[in-house]
């Protein structure tokens, strides 16, 4: 640190020119002398890439080689660092990451698909090439979680993460809530503003915060990502009967992701859930995400900021860039990669209250055989209600008391043999966080 | 990283051993190998210090070298890192630091005072020597948000930094709303839950969250640290009046700091403030802390935690450690030392709403004398209550409508002259945050 400058300037080779990719741009081009001063080296651009050269993104290229394919670029002898602002699990996201990697480069990606479902892979392969991969922008935005986890709590066990990280789920669930609308609507009022992924199931499947749920358990736990065994449900399902009832009885639904290490193993599980009106997370609005970390020094910290857009995700980016400038090296995902432990994929069972809609059949006795089913499989009921109805069947509300997944799932289960039960029950965990 | 491990453990000497030295102990003890797995290194405890030698402190001393002086412990050629966990702005934290900082030693600090004072001086020796001093623990417990904001922030100009940041305060005040207690009561039961400093001027004088605050205000905006510049003003004449009053029109009371660069210099004030009950900083209860970090290209990142105690505080300092042994160096203020800009010390003067308290003589005219004065500095009248009351003065509560503060002090120098107001008028910020 007495020496004012680092000899040698830091070559970034950035793929992908879309919203995130420009905002790099921009304030590496606007800032340059701040970041020199912050890290102690000149930070350059030698070269970018993109599926369409001829774009006028609002930004002057001239000053930069342009590569056709991101494999070059990512292996060019004038990169020191690869900036993958791609996306896609796989195709040349991956192709790139991996030509880099094998090159010897760093690698600073925003690509949660590739590191919820490569990640391990790729973190071994960084590692014995001792190079870093960060993705401080692949979860929350602008939120720095990752290395809120990875540095800020390296001294704590940590027993649980929570987090809202996809805001147009959020947004959908809190306008129709605000205006009334139905899902459906809400969700062409999303695709409309340009909020869904080119495949919307990414987002309101759940998918979209499962990935990054997955790459948060893995720094939190010391355990290999492992996407493929949590258990995820998206918002598709949720009415605007539920978001009445969760605000009659105090609550919002959002989705809500929650990792915690258990006896039985990891659970991870990203699912639509009530929390209290008024609890942070029930504050929730629009694009907002919000990140709770437990740890068994710290107690809780809860974080919060834009989870999306040009501005945040360049300012994780940044972060990442920044810290390889200034010679921060750790492994991906917070210890060696041949260290962290397998999941086990375990089946969240920690009790819990639940919010159960199902539709009843308007016989003498239905409500009878309902209780009974959810005496026999051992769930209690704390609160019923049922509303006025056209037609056939007729929306009962359940809060049970605390119960196991399990016992719920029985009953639920049991439900479609009592004959009184239309369709599938829609089950929901209260989370009093 | 391809290696396993590296070869030398990083050795310690702790010197301080009340509850934030025992929580890092402990830590320590328990954690080693969590420790090595993450940094790629043994972390070893090689000496302590502290005053009593012969206090039982619940943890097992002697496998360790006991020093007496602090200074002597410093500059042991089998410590690496000089743990400073004793406190006071100078007397034998300031020495031993120095000394250690002389002898190559890197520090790890929770020492607010005596960075918020010698910080410039203390930073400047550090770099000559190659040293870092690394101080997570000093603000906000266990909030990482030095590292947010030095590291997670790094591409942005940050544009504010505000923050609830002494326990004590906020449970002072949030008690006085709970059980109608006054200042003075609440303030002897702070005493004795020991929540209080030797010297409580330190906590209710807002001192100690405006040493937190220039500290922050220095690594976000690349200035030297000027805590002697601050707007400083405590919590000691706010009365449950205030409380209450605030209360009715939605707001509660808050030792809130704030800090901006402005055109005409970096302002730091730290006041008891009016902020909405129903937003995060009105919501905080007790000893949680809240920072609120806004940067051009993140926009509002918001970070909750608990402030003090020994586990949070600990984890800070664990961070900190974890840091130099995963070899992450930077300058003690994110840039280095001799760079960082001179502070002028700007009085804030950015257009506020104000809640005024003053007491008025019961004589004809005399509101319309006030009314006068406030008029005549160009301060406009929002609301106004006048309470029922014994005795000779009445109070009367005023919010103003956004008045820069220099027109309020004006208005309330001129009350004097009036010759119907009692006392000095207490006049508090509205932040609408």
């Amino acid at each position: 640190m007495s020496e004012p400058l680092r000899p040698q300037p830091l070559r970034l080779g950035i793929a992908g020119l879309g919203t995130v990719g420009i905002g790099v741009l921009k304030i590496l081009r606007k800032e340059a002398a701040m970041l020199t001063a912050r890290t102690g080296r000149e930070i350059t651009i030698t070269a970018v890439s993109a599926r369409n050269r001829s774009k006028d993104r609002g930004v002057p290229l001239e000053g930069y080689a342009w590569e056709d394919d991101p494999v070059s670029l990512a292996t060019r002898d004038d990169v020191d660092i690869f900036v993958e602002l791609m996306g896609g699990s796989d195709g040349p996201a991956k192709a790139a990451t991996e030509a880099a990697l094998n090159a010897g480069k760093d690698v600073v990606t925003a690509n949660k698909a590739m590191l919820a479902i490569h990640g391990q892979e790729l973190a071994e392969l960084a590692e014995s090439k001792g190079c870093v991969i960060r993705f401080e922008a692949a979860v929350a935005g602008g939120i720095p979680v990752v290395k809120a986890l990875t540095e800020g709590l390296a001294g704590n066990n940590i027993t649980r993460v929570m987090g809202v990280m996809n805001g147009t789920c959020n947004y959908i669930l809190t306008r129709m809530e605000a205006t009334g609308s139905s899902y459906e609507e809400l969700f062409d009022e999303a695709g409309k503003l340009g909020y869904l992924e080119a495949d919307p199931n990414l987002d309101v499947g759940g998918i979209d915060a499962g990935h990054k749920l997955s790459l948060l358990a893995s720094v939190a736990f010391g355990s290999r990502v492992a996407f493929d065994k949590m258990e995820l449900e998206g918002i598709q399902r949720i009415t605007l009967e539920d978001i009445r009832a969760a605000a009659d009885m105090g609550f919002r639904i959002k989705l809500l992701g929650v990792s915690q290490m258990t006896g039985r193993g990891l659970e991870q599980r990203m699912a639509p859930c009530l929390v209290p009106a008024t609890s942070p997370l029930g504050q929730l609005e629009g694009g907002t995400n919000m990140v709770v970390l437990e740890g068994d020094a710290v107690g809780q910290i809860v974080l919060r900021g834009a989870g999306a857009g040009e501005g945040p995700t360049a300012s994780a980016v940044l972060s990442d860039i920044c810290d390889v400038a200034r010679g921060f090296r750790l492994p991906v995902f917070g210890q060696p990669a041949t260290t962290l432990r397998e999941t086990n994929g375990a089946v969240s069972n920690t009790p819990a209250p639940y919010y159960l809609r199902l539709t009843l059949q308007d016989k003498p006795g239905a409500m009878a055989k309902v209780a009974s089913v959810l005496g026999e499989a051992g769930v209690s009921i704390h609160r019923m209600r049922q509303y006025d109805h056209e037609g056939a069947g007729a929306p009962v509300l359940i809060v049970t008391h605390k119960t196991p997944r399990a016992a719920l799932d029985l009953a639920i289960a049991g439900m479609s043999g009592t004959g009184v039960v239309e369709g599938e029950p829609v089950a929901l965990r209260i989370e009093t966080v």
